[in-house]
């Protein structure tokens, strides 16, 4: 419940923002892994903070410190367990707004779930940084998928009214997927990064957030992997995703918009490919009955505009249910779209080994 | 893992369309509460086919034996578990397609996943059947919701480009809800229900299919409930609604529409209503942070339209690898929606009474 | 919760004593395996009462019929779900004693428990003859590890002070436990057959009842298998284990005898034996630190006396708290370890299973 | 799976002998609870390594730090993570013995499991360091207990052949737990005592080792907390107990004596005490059908002789197969009973508040 996840991987992730530390404790691992500590560290950065206007100005380095499960450079297969201490926090920003729900925060809901117990700093556990032991284990996981010519990687597909050109569903590459990996603003297009950019910092210039969708790929994936009915592959996924806050939606292959053409235009034909068998389209994202189909597989999460905005907001001290006018200050994404890519990635990751590793196989 | 869920209520799906019986057990439920075997019915009767041409012409009687956990018309507190044994199985009607993958089914899929063994007649264990005993839980939560002033209700939002009203999510009523149950094509405008009966009909006599959208709602929920991270509300919901073949998306709230605008107008400001906390509007669909705020609960399902449609289409032999053309005979529902809208409910029913009972309480 | 195991093999039992019917789902099983259900019906029939006296005169006839995940005599993956119909219950027998709580019997816990709202007749859902779908769980995972060479067996190793001889630790093969299920009183030795035939009788004529402890041994699972800390084989089979009703106790390799040596007695030397690593003696009972060491896997479980006796038992009624005599009428087992003796194997059976398909392998 | 426990409690172990830090991460903990953590300390101190020759020489400070879920001295509700530095290791000690099996450990066995990956350093994540985590937990759970009345305790009850008096398993009150808490040496008799000490002594001066059992108990558990067949209070104690290394049985009220008695003298008759009903005697330990009946809790766990003695052993390198005699150096405990007391304490309370927090409330 809550925090941990028990799947094929079972990860119990922990920390509140202004605590001492957060972590993760990633379990059933398999063992003899390598694990390059280089390429998680670049994984994380890729999370962390730009300098570049598009996200806070808060530093944080967030360097996991592995204290076991990993021994000279393997998986042992045993609990791999991550910590990243919190050293950038600045309490003083959040002391004025505890009792005044922040909009489109988990303030209010958290109170009540926790009696008023928990830690309310920053947003305590329900914190955007929890995303970064999250980044942790997805780049880890992503480490052991790729030992098997698996590559996953995620693209802006939208920020507000801005659109980048979408993954083909068809004949994405690992090549295009480690390729975006490398920009320092995820688009397909430098239109639409340019553009992009604009909306973000004209959203922060007007004191306001932006929010967006993220498509997220793998290829390589096997066929033949996932289950029916309650661990199929876009369940798991879908668990997983909505870990990720301010997540409102996801939509697997064409999606919503399958809703709105006929059968006919939506199955996609089989064929064979290269002596092996393959749909013509791929409206179905590489997921039937719950299970690999072979194609690439493919969804989208829709983000919510960052809570966090300057401007005043009218809201309620939940302790006296008194009305307040509620400036937020301290230093916020305008836009939380950039960072949470490699987050919807670690989401995949971790699903894809999840399901690999929950295939019954003696 | 596959079939089962082991949430606050845990529960074990089996069966194939074409085997001997279908069921659930239904484990943790709280003892002592009252089941009306008759409201069952009529719950389950929502899924059943209708004679009016939206759906397949199979009758399927579907009258759950309660075999266990209820006693004296009240739950055990035991497992209970619940059979329907097929009956009207016409197996001659799929003989010809068992190596013929069908587009956009899960017969490769199921066969690469299973070795080959499982049961292929009819779908199997991927048939839509299996949503009858998902249903029946469904009902049976639902019932223990209603002890708690907990209403919910779906109606279809969309076929194809055909729209109905939405649901008002500030202001929506338990009356409204139970009001859209009592009608035999659940829309809340009767202009949309006679346009979408005639978008299927059309669809029908083209030897086609569509599909649609089904918008979900909960009122009287307590505000508090559910857990960040993992275990919130929209994880729970989403993957139980992912349960329910065809599905390809879900959203909560304003959902896919919050990415296109600002944080200013996504965020729901805070006031108090009647002495109680509420928002003024309702962009977040009742979750903040995976916990109830105590507005209506509100998401979306998006289902792709039916698959097996009776036109030929081009598919290959799994088995041998060649292409064939292939025509599905046999009874289709040339649009699943209208029957998955007690589905829809029934995974938003068991996710609140598994997140009511998950929450830590001594 | 309650009735249902998720680990590498997943089941779900459920039913009450004298309800419609018992049963079970068992998910996650591997696809294709045959399975031989007149062996499964041998298996269960170890587990029916007996018309020689030493075991209720109740006949349990117990006919497991097969509702899913069977498909031309093999598993198919998805869900196996079987039920047995109740058919020869006597309800009257246990009309008076509804609210006097049989002493050693869950009567006043489980009433507590469910608040009342349990089904009381013949214990409801605490009754021995869940056991019977557990058994057939346990024949059904017997049968997948047969094919993997992996053999189990079960003997009475003592009723009350009489003693059947030990299995061998190191030597005993698989013929030997083959031999003893074909036994009618499942004892290596017949002169200690004829003893506790004789202890068990003589408890029958007085009244009363006596337990006792069975054995249970695997030979041919690999070395390898299992996990430290809390999946460890000791864990998991143990969870099992204490399913059945009446016991009270388990012990490993040498068990609780090991708590009286030096551990230079106690420790068991590696070996090479025909090209493979073995342990001279086997204390450790074939499990180390969790994992399955290549040696045969020992234990065993300490049944209690059969609660229900005939004879008048000082009681107390837990609705009105006033003391009461109590005599249980009915038909009982004067000693439940012979029919256990299948029970403790199914537990075996499912722990090994489970683990071999909780490895981790991709 | 591995060391990952998933009931009401939650909570994931990580870390290896000689690795950088081991710690646990408690999930699902109730909000609100004041944790003192000097009496965290003291507990955790009753695990630490004694000066006075009865267990190694090493020095342990296992001071843990709490990153996370504590806030102004309270349990926030989230995640409670705790870690210990590994500071004292002399990976020298061990290096000589990497591939040849120490008899009685999981040397060989682990390699197996972890195909060689494993870390083999003092044990790696077999070493018995890692029940400081579980103790931490342990004294967590039993701090939320306390809070509800509920009190825990353990004793040694022997060391090879000598006895400590037995808990009275009707009239043990919550003075006399915490009373054998405070000993250095935890047994009920001081004459126990000082001959068990002369026993271990006498062990380590021979390069020998000895085992005993360790026994627990808890009074003011509320009757009416557990399940029937897979969660029941046995259950779910017997799969933490389990998790100890060098546990190899555990039995419940008069355990394996049961099986030597007649009905007649093993049922508990039930009375009214003080207006509440109550067993006479306690034979079932507090625990009828998986639930709590109201009497204290009474189990005891068999320990198996430390398996590291100084003597030369006969053996095999389990790479190579060849036979080797192996002398182990290094500081070894001559007895882990005595700093087990607190593990299986740790255990119970572990299994009581996972159990409360199980109960179906809503």
């Amino acid at each position: 419940m809550s925090s941990a996840f028990h799947g094929g991987v079972q990860f119990s992730l922990f920390g509140e923002s202004h605590g001492k530390g957060i972590g993760v404790v990633i379990d059933n691992l398999p063992a003899g892994e390598e694990i390059d500590l280089e390429k998680i560290a670049e994984f994380m950065a890729r999370r962390a903070p730009k300098k570049d206007g598009t996200s806070t100005m808060r530093s944080e380095k967030d360097i996991p410190e592995i204290l076991s499960g990993l021994f000279e450079g393997k998986t042992t297969g045993t609990p791999l367990a991550a910590v990243i201490m919190n050293t950038d926090q600045h309490s003083s920003d959040y002391g004025n707004i505890s009792h005044i729900a922040r909009p489109a925060h988990a303030d209010y809901t958290g109170f009540l779930r926790y009696n008023g117990a928990n830690d309310p700093r920053g947003g305590g556990h329900f914190s955007g940084r929890i995303t970064a032991p999250l980044c942790f284990a997805g780049a880890v996981c992503g480490q052991i998928l790729s030992h098997r010519n698996i590559t996953t990687g995620a693209h802006i597909r939208s920020i507000k009214n801005v659109q980048d050109e979408a993954f083909d569903p068809v004949n994405i590459t690992a090549k295009q997927l480690d390729a975006v990996k490398s920009r320092p603003f995820p688009t397909l297009s430098e239109k639409a990064e340019q553009e992009m950019r604009e909306v973000i910092n004209s959203a922060r210039e007007n004191l306001d957030s932006v929010g967006g969708i993220v498509e997220c790929a793998a290829v390589g994936f096997p066929a033949g992997v996932g289950s029916p009915m309650l661990d199929g592959l876009e369940n798991i996924i879908s668990r997983l995703v909505f870990a990720i806050p301010a997540v409102k939606g996801i939509e697997f292959g064409n999606g919503f918009s399958c809703a709105d053409i006929f059968g006919s235009e939506n199955n996609d034909e089989f064929t064979v490919n290269n002596g092996k068998i393959a749909t013509v389209t791929n409206n179905h994202g590489g997921i039937l009955g719950g299970i690999s189909s072979g194609m690439p597989i493919i969804f989208r999460a829709a983000f919510k505009p960052t809570p966090s905005i300057s401007r005043p907001q009218k809201s309620v001290d939940f302790k006296t249910l008194t009305p307040e006018e509620l400036v937020i200050k301290g230093r916020h994404d305008p836009c939380v779209v950039p960072r949470a890519v490699p987050c919807v990635e670690s989401a995949m990751n971790i699903a894809l080994l999840s399901a690999l590793l929950e295939q019954p196989k003696i």
